[in-house]
């Protein structure tokens, strides 16, 4: 009887037919799917953003176009994404007292001091980035030492890995902590020599103290997604994992992506099943945003982390005998939250520092990985300590390692110590996990690290830290080459989250998210590709961060 | 340097150039800004879904038109609006026990029998709808006789006010309810002879039970809002006020609008100041998906209901001597909350139904209405009882009385006999609104009544039910027109959720939505208006529903 017009609900507008555009005179630079570098010396993009041909030098640009940039024989190469970060918490970390560059205690102290005279309307001084390690401290610090900074108000203050946190007297008052308050399951109250509480407190311990700490505003919250968003750009980031979404976390991703504010993709994995499922019903959500924000997945924590020995390991810490940290959850517990996220369909990514607790991860997936057959890509996040023995389950299961290499080079010290020399063949162990079969995507793990990945690549073939130790890096049979390297910060992390064909490197159909950097990270030293910096970030073929 | 493309986040498609479309051949109908009727014999839309132009009789087509429909003469009116619902309840109500069509105790009693038979995997019997008027009992329903038409598991059933529950045994002993449980804050246990727990719950009380119901599935809840939106589409409705929207349910809204199933429009008032900036943080939600929902505003609650003596009433009601009912916030409370909302640019929507619960909000707004200028639309829900001296501050502030006409002739009996007769010049007084200079909106409180518009519009310019009842109507000198009833169910209840310029009437600029009927609804009498057929419902240009 009649024709339905063609009304898709989101098709608000009918523009003028647009021809493409063209990012021209530029040394191109990507990867193909093969991992095999890619030469090309113009950029055509489509109306909508996207990539519609690399064109090579010499070859005829199009007559009609709709706009043109001249590079001017800079380099171009696809956005780096990072495959495993915390959007939230590196903005608020921005915001907050930030002690990373702290060298010793007293610096730390006066900073922290510092800051509480800056902010003298906050009712509790929040922050974090101390490493008790950088400081050659080689204990934790206390709540005195806290106390001698700033003692009128609560402060609360995160170790670098965001395992354990600090807390003044004033804090553990509020709290109720007293020598009588016990350490809870999976944590623990540090205490002094008469068992009063020492100040610092490990994993699930910091709950009994950040339960009463008032919680962000949805304002404040959306305004540290936007600094954080502002940060990853200027890395050239345009994709980033966030890897532990709060049902909060996504009700601010909802209103920037609603706003037309979210630039960076987020591939968000969910804090829990329960989140999860209270985002996305029956399973994963859509892509939104054109791209911008999925939430694919859950994240799952198996132990803590190495530094505040937190890390399950198999047999005792080198440096702590007796512990050998714990896993969060039972045998059961975890393969419940694995099948209960799988059968919906969400992707599982589980936090494994310590070799038992990544055993405890692969033994789940055996277990599990006949019933949820097909393309599932299980992720273990950090897969940090490996026992070797099950260095070759991952390959047959098609585990993907999401590593940090900056771990490597910030912890090689501290994980000599904690594991002795005898238990390092499978510590970091990156060419392993491609020996083995296994998928690598690179990520940082920011605000613990820099959200930096000059940095994580140059340490991801040479072993060395920015000062170039050890000479000849730490065992560098576990480097991966530069290319390996940029894959993993690229297209393996696209793959890690479901997304390779969308975006990761610089292809037809690919989104145009691409940037434009000072020198030729494939030519340069590894001293110089950490300097790199990026002159200019583009997402679907649009500039959305130009250095100053 | 170089020009940017046109790159609207949006606008995934590039789609050839379209012309408009014409539905063509109508009796059209609409209202126009100033509440006049407008007639039209053809109806053109653009692309986008909405309308270009109203068209004449006799005036010429344009030549190139995308789509036209034909249809034959038939009556083509705007979309119903109904300013005040509660979808997912309608949904739920239509999967779960409904006992709104029982017209006696034993016959609800066998409806629960055959249901729990039909049902043997539901751990619960939930259901609602009863209302012991219409049984003719005279006093609430007991466990004792719930538990004849089942006693092996827990039954939970909602009076058809929402107002009221009623449990048999095996739900009192799973929520732990005894004789030494005491009634709560805003709420009443009904106590039998020994003081026993009777089986009804009344407002806050229904909670001590409620709390141990397993809470339904996110899918589940996908599922209901979905047969809710097949159910307005039905009747006409093509937008909604959705009034009180939890976190979950705007959750699911999320997940159905992400994959565009979104057809009727909501306008979401969030459950509480709390809710609404969780979800909107510092402001209401923009319009999403292409104006399918916003959340605009809060749902907050004065009292409770008439018929379960919930409403907070001047002086006791006639029929329960010392009894008013109660508030369900102090002074204070109530004003802090609007305060809270309203600094963020929230629209406050606040349910009154007695005479004292609607003076306490009008007192609110007196005190804050000079704070908080500029375009507010302070809400009322219901506005049912009010005391006559009050009257004419609706009109002072710009108060919408956002009202219910099927209630009037649902209601008048038990009003009566809850207010007495010195009590009724302010009840349901739709005229005396709008003499005072308020603005109506118009709705049905489904699932308390049908969503049925038709029923609504009938009994607004009537003041009879839907037998014809009483004779002349009830308190007819509160009769509204025929054309103001409309009014307030289109136009009026757009402008109620901040949405005139969107939809609520046909006019160039306003999103197509239309419905064919099977009559003239300005010609019909009040019973053949209330037999109106809904033939099809269109949203943007694009039919959604087609009676079968």
């Amino acid at each position: 009887m009649h024709k339905l017009p063609f009304a898709a609900a989101a098709l608000l507008l009918s523009p003028p037919a647009l021809a493409d555009g063209l990012v021209d005179n530029v040394t191109g630079l990507t990867l193909n799917e093969k991992g095999e570098v890619v030469r090309f010396t113009g950029l055509l993009v489509t109306p909508e953003g996207k990539v519609a041909r690399l064109m090579k030098a010499g070859e005829k640009r199009p007559d009609k176009l709709d706009w043109r940039a001249d590079m001017k024989g800079r380099v171009l190469m696809p956005g780096m994404i990072d495959a495993h970060g915390h959007v939230t918490e590196l903005g608020f970390r921005s915001i907050e007292l930030d002690l990373s560059d702290t060298r010793t205690l007293a610096e730390a102290q006066a900073k922290i001091t510092a800051y509480a005279r800056a902010n003298p309307d906050k009712r509790w001084i929040i922050g974090g980035g101390w490493n008790q390690e950088f400081w050659g401290l080689g204990r934790f610090p206390t709540a005195a030492e806290l106390d001698a900074a700033i003692v009128d108000r609560p402060v609360w203050l995160a170790r670098a890995d965001g395992h354990a946190a600090w807390g003044n007297t004033a804090a553990l008052r509020e709290a109720g902590i007293t020598s009588r308050t016990a350490s809870p399951a999976g944590g623990r109250i540090e205490k002094g020599p008469g068992g009063q509480p020492a100040g610092v407190f490990v994993d699930a311990a910091r709950d009994l103290v950040q339960r009463v700490i008032p919680a962000p505003l949805a304002k404040d919250r959306d305004a540290a997604i936007l600094k954080a968003q502002d940060t990853l750009l200027s890395y050239g980031v345009t994709a980033t994992s966030d890897m532990g979404t709060s049902l909060d976390e996504w009700l601010s991703y909802r209103r920037l992506g609603d706003l037309r504010l979210l630039r960076v993709r987020i591939l968000s994995y969910a804090m829990g099943v329960d989140t999860a499922v209270q985002i996305g019903g029956s399973g994963p959500t859509p892509w939104l945003y054109n791209d911008r924000l999925r939430m694919g997945g859950v994240k799952l924590y198996a132990d803590g982390a190495l530094g505040s020995r937190g890390a399950w390991l198999k047999r005792p810490y080198a440096d702590a005998p007796g512990q050998t940290g714990a896993g969060f959850m039972t045998d059961d517990v975890i393969r419940n939250l694995m099948v209960r996220a799988s059968m919906d369909g969400y992707q599982v990514a589980v936090h494994a520092i310590g070799d038992r607790a990544n055993a405890q991860v692969l033994d789940a997936i055996d277990e599990i990985g006949d019933t949820f057959k097909g393309d599932r890509r299980w992720r273990i996040e950090h897969a940090q300590i490996i026992d070797p023995v099950d260095l070759p389950r991952f390959g047959q299961h098609g585990v993907i390692a999401s590593m940090q290499p900056t771990h490597e080079t910030s912890d090689r010290v501290m994980a000599e110590a904690r594991l002795g020399p005898d238990r390092l063949a499978g510590a970091y162990a990156w060419n392993a996990m491609l020996r083995n079969g296994s998928k690598l995507a690179f990520g940082s793990d920011y605000p613990v690290e820099k959200p930096d990945p000059w940095a994580g690549w140059a340490a991801a073939f040479t072993r060395q830290d920015e000062n170039g130790q050890p000479f000849g890096g730490w065992r560098p049979e576990e480097r991966v080459t530069r290319e390996q390297a940029w894959w993993a910060f690229t297209g393996g992390a696209a793959y890690a989250g479901f997304a390779e064909d969308k975006f990761g490197r610089l292809a037809p159909g690919q989104h145009a998210d691409f940037i434009i950097v000072d020198r030729d990270p494939l030519l340069a030293s590894p001293t110089d590709l950490r300097a790199t910096k990026v002159q200019e970030t583009w997402i679907d073929g649009r500039k959305v961060y130009e250095r100053k």
